[in-house]
């Protein structure tokens, strides 16, 4: 048995479906259909066309139809001008919304459980070095989500509950575009059952199989820093270690798991140190924060930032510390980007935002 | 004022000393020792003459014991001829050992609060990059100690204390030989001023004072591994970001301030699941472990490994993950390296070594 279809096999035992595969015709996408289809999920293929590279982009869909209707499995198209839909706006992110919001569609059309798309963990890989080399926390080192919380139950009991799932990605990874491919915004259900399968593996998959697949379009992908950590970097580090990949997903993962726990104790921290508010004014109590781990008061900052939706595109690491500082040990006042103010009055610690 | 020396301001302000500072005669010892003879703080410096580079290795020592002169700073010197101390064991980590031995030593002779040691950022992405690679996960993300605990208080007044701190390096890095030096063996009052410096700003301090230095042993290192990091790697990594260093050594920090709250939850959680022994064997309840999130879970695992003083070092990332199946999801039993079996019977899991 391939490792594709052992990965497959464990999620679809544990979600039987109905489910969406969002399929492009690329290796990836090909192999999670073969093998679901393989496992007896009933199934809804979603494909969209984004008209980005004429006839490639025809045969694309071409490909796919052919291939569903070969397995006997429906097969839902959208075709779609993403660049003149995008006119000017960032493509790949118009495309990314265009593609999310018709899987939606098709699950709800459906009664789908689950969408899946067919990550792996090179992709995995490539985003957390991408994160990594433009710097992170834990919270962007978790890169891709296996699963992405909604209206559904997470793929498997060992995995964290959806209330405690903070899926979105830092907020500077928003429009960055490099990878913003590899991290769609936070929709009901996705499931991305070959994350732990490198993509050697969903090629050996389809060796097997003898089933051909189209030349994924973001392998042909121009986007400059995703090819140079594809096509450079990452062949670089697998001379170090072939299983670097592997490696690279799983510290993703362990850092997710710790990202829970930590934001977790955020949220009950933030619980415990909030005061009545004066105005706009936030008001925490400094003692209850300087007790805390630093990796828990940053956290709940970050937590406060999201809930009040106070800016954090700006939000450097040199920012975030000296906003613990002010918080926990009495540094002196800072404005922060998008005008959030922190200051420590007496026993209290005061965060307004000037409009 | 150069980042040095605001750095070393920073600690000498918050750790007055008498101190210790560990010179080899590298740009980055000299610079601190520059730093923190300019701060005013009481110093003893230590230098170990490895014999390993012959006439080499004795105009360090020379130009040690004369800047110390220049300066008016004791000198201790210890001279071994380390290659025949090691006679066929890892040289990297006999050296290692008598040098730190040295510095206690030293310390004791001069009632000295702390040891520094001149670790810049350069050395701690490194010490990452290398771990990513050859596969990490929290733990050792955190990379390089900013200090050590022992019979000292740490270095400012966040930093976590020295009863959270789990300073020693996951035992696959032990006698890895590689990165080696980075990651001295644990002990008492060791501290790295210069950790969130990079190694340019270090030659920017030395130029700022005309200061000369020694080439670095380590530069000429002819260890594979690390040598390949600091000269393909880095600079590779530095044409995506030039600031990566920065950026690795932020996330080592997080990582280590996440670790500390894992640990401080793994440790309570154990508390709370042990049941008194059946002999040899551990019983641990199993609903408490299931509860738990499943980052605390392994924690707790490798809490227990340590104080049993089981082998970890050929626990893998999936024999962990297979050990918290077992302990808290009723996987089947299985048996780990170094004879650790671990079963789970009714209501508890059972840990024991075959001796």
């Amino acid at each position: 048995m391939t490792r594709v279809l052992r990965e497959v096999r464990r999620f679809a035992a544990a979600r039987p479906g109905p489910g969406v595969v969002a399929v492009s015709g690329g290796a990836d996408s090909v192999a999670l259909l073969r093998a679901l289809h393989a496992c007896g999920s009933p199934l809804f293929v979603a494909h969209v066309n984004h008209r980005l590279r004429g006839a490639d982009s025809d045969a694309d869909e071409a490909f796919v139809r052919a291939l569903c209707a070969a397995l006997g499995v429906a097969c839902r198209v959208k075709s779609v001008d993403v660049a003149a839909l995008a006119a000017g706006d960032n493509l790949e992110s118009t495309a990314r919304r265009v593609r999310y919001a018709f899987f939606a569609e098709v699950a709800a059309e459906a009664g789908a459980a689950w969408i899946a798309t067919a990550h792996t963990a090179d992709d995995q890989a490539e985003t957390v070095l991408h994160r990594l080399i433009r710097g992170t926390g834990l919270q962007g080192l978790r890169g891709i989500a296996s699963w992405r919380a909604g209206g559904v139950s997470p793929p498997s009991s060992h995995k964290p509950s959806p209330d405690n799932a903070p899926p979105s990605p830092p907020s500077s990874d928003e429009g960055s575009g490099s990878l913003g491919g590899l991290m769609p915004p936070a929709r009901r259900g996705i499931v991305r059952p070959l994350l732990a399968v490198t993509r050697a593996d969903v090629l050996a998959h389809l060796a097997a199989l003898n089933q051909p697949h189209r030349e994924d379009a973001s392998n042909a992908d121009t986007r400059f820093t995703r090819n140079r950590i594809r096509h450079e970097l990452l062949p670089l580090l697998k001379t170090f270690n072939p299983d670097v990949v592997s490696a690279l997903a799983h510290l993703a993962e362990h850092a997710a798991e710790a990202h829970e726990v930590i934001t977790t104790a955020a949220t009950e921290l933030l619980t415990n140190a909030e005061r009545p508010r004066a105005g706009a004014t936030i008001v925490l109590d400094a003692g209850t924060l300087t007790a805390a781990p630093r990796a828990v008061v940053r956290a709940t900052l970050r937590v406060l930032w999201d809930r009040e939706d106070w800016p954090v595109a700006n939000m450097t690491f040199d920012a975030w510390d000296r906003a613990v500082e002010i918080a926990a040990h009495n540094a002196s006042a800072c404005d922060f980007p998008g005008g959030v103010g922190v200051r420590r009055v007496g026993r209290v610690v005061q965060l307004t935002r000037r409009v």
